[in-house]
């Protein structure tokens, strides 16, 4: 194998398919990038058995071939060499000479028939969303996933096809975050639950254009992702005992108020610097007419603040773990959000009138 | 006490002090900032018994008084109120009220008393310098500090001014930093050893310019630098048997090379990508006429790279730690540097025509 590339050609390429690059594994070869140029094209690929990554690179093909290099240890020469273009030629499938200007590198490389190759996909059931709709989404629910949960239904996000709408939810033991969005066209009916993690990287990866596609693909076991000159294969985990979340949502409400959505947020950040790691102390919201009056109560002290807000229906005390509500109000776009609360024990739901977001928050109950 | 100060003047007067805030303490009294406003201005200390910093803050006293709260919590909430006013209240000496806007803490606080002032230094031995020299001398030698040595003398850096030459010289087992300034005015003979950390971290409030002044008092047992609106107290290490360092300097050379630094960073840089981490592998100089070559051979790989060079002398090969050289080549502000080396067991000086800068680093002898 023989191929010249620009440095930064070559560094982006690396930079995508790093997000699929195993970290903890005593398999070294998950610890590799697959250079392939067998078919008249140079391809990247990283494989960690759970999210896989292929992706073209510019360059010029000397002489066709392919091998597996450490991915650290190629990215960081690559980084570190001047601007220029970069030659990588491999004579015995053992090493791998890259040089660029004066400097020249031989380095241990792999057989690429070591390497496992991305799973084959069928592309029967598809749809089509921008890279900024899938980004934003992402975005604006995976907060709510955790990755260490010992019940995997927590650890993923159901991305749910009926018709020409997606539903996407992510969900703990106490909030909830959906996102509903209305596709371009009609599809059949698909649910799967996609691994967190998978959902975080590709999200890194993608440029988020309101003008540049992704093709989703969904089978019973994966999920690919087709944008840009990029492929993105996730193993899906199992979905059969998902939640039904449309029986959680309620559009009743006893108190409804509008708040500046920064104000609210900047004020939660300041009540939460009395909170010592690992203490679990609430905020208190007293809601009166056209106030919301924040405070805490802590071993470091007090804080109290109000905020100016319009309100709908009765006055309202309840309590929440601050770092659920800025959660949530991070994420969102708005200047201004709807907030709606039933009683101190019921979860309180943040809004908009199209339900194109809905987050559902459980109370602390005292 | 009672105080109004502007948000950003309280964040000023915090960033500084907090360099001598102690982080790794079980007494609290000493994770505390002072404020006094006893006698008509506002002045923050933090001491922690090595490093103590004063700091004036502008700001208006309504009433005056002293006391002690604890940094991190007062450095966090000014950082997160708005951008206003603040006004700072203490009625009983057990807690402050912190109010900005509409937001209201209330923060448990100490007694100034239990307060460690700064000690008071006679200021009998001065010497004057810019900001921007002082900062570069530590910037330049600190690096061959190291703070966990338990030779203590090698934890320190030595300030020894000789009528109107001020040498600043760092050194470990393997190299010594040397820097020569010339002052402007004459001057007595002292000689003091100051704690490397206590250098980083005044090395950190100097604004750097070069037209703002920087006094140093020296006294047996602390050194004490006046500058801004700020004093930085340090305590001394005992320097009586401190090396002779102008018996370890040699004019005698046989192979002299000027080289651009950057490009020899740059390639020492990229051959150290090749070192595992705990791997103590030299990299290897071959110098010829017109050329260095830099090679390096590792289990991960090899590299050599060759540089262009003028040459002065006979050829010669030597290998080093090429840590050694890169901290040494990222201090330097020169675009061309002069090397000179007598055979491959005998140190290397880096040095310029006027020995303004000295560095000595022992080759790896295999």
């Amino acid at each position: 194998m023989k191929l010249v590339c620009k440095k930064s050609d070559l560094i982006s390429g690396i930079n995508i398919v790093m997000k699929a690059v195993s970290s903890k594994t005593t398999m070294s070869i998950l610890e590799c990038i697959l250079i392939d140029a067998t078919e008249g094209e140079i391809k990247m690929t990283a494989n960690d058995m759970e999210l896989g990554i292929e992706t073209k690179v510019l360059g010029e093909i000397i002489e066709a071939g392919s091998i597996a290099i450490d991915a650290k240890i190629f990215s960081e020469i690559v980084r570190k060499l001047p601007d220029n273009d970069v030659l990588i030629e491999v004579n015995d499938e053992t090493k791998a000479n890259i040089t660029c200007e004066n400097a020249k590198f031989n380095i241990l490389v792999k057989s690429a028939e070591d390497f496992s190759y991305l799973p084959v996909i069928e592309k029967n059931n598809k749809i089509t969303i921008s890279q900024f709709s899938l980004k934003e989404v992402i975005r604006q629910t995976s907060f709510a996933i955790n990755d260490a949960e010992k019940n995997k239904l927590l650890t993923g996000e159901l991305f749910e096809v009926h018709g020409n709408k997606l539903k996407v939810v992510a969900l703990d033991k106490f909030r909830i975050a959906i996102r509903n969005i209305e596709l371009k066209e009609e599809y059949g009916d698909f649910k799967v639950l996609v691994p967190g993690k998978s959902l975080n990287e590709i999200s890194k990866i993608l440029n988020g254009g309101v003008d540049d596609d992704v093709n989703i693909y969904f089978t019973n076991n994966h999920i690919l992702f087709e944008f840009d000159d990029t492929i993105v294969v996730s193993r899906l985990i199992e979905a059969t005992n998902y939640f039904d979340t449309d029986k959680m949502i309620s559009n009743d409400y006893k108190t409804k108020i509008t708040i500046n959505k920064k104000e609210m947020a900047d004020c939660i950040d300041r009540a939460t610097l009395l909170i010592k790691e690992g203490d679990k102390k609430p905020v208190f919201l007293t809601i009166k007419d056209t106030e919301m009056e924040l405070s805490i109560n802590t071993f470091i002290g007090s804080m109290d603040e109000s905020i100016p807000i319009s309100k709908e229906g009765s006055d309202i005390m309840i309590s929440f773990n601050p770092k659920f509500l800025i959660d949530i109000l991070k994420v969102l776009d708005q200047e201004q959000v709807s907030i709606f609360f039933t009683n101190p024990k019921a979860p309180c739901f943040i809004r908009d009138e199209e339900n194109s977001y809905i987050y559902i928050v459980l109370p602390v109950v005292q």
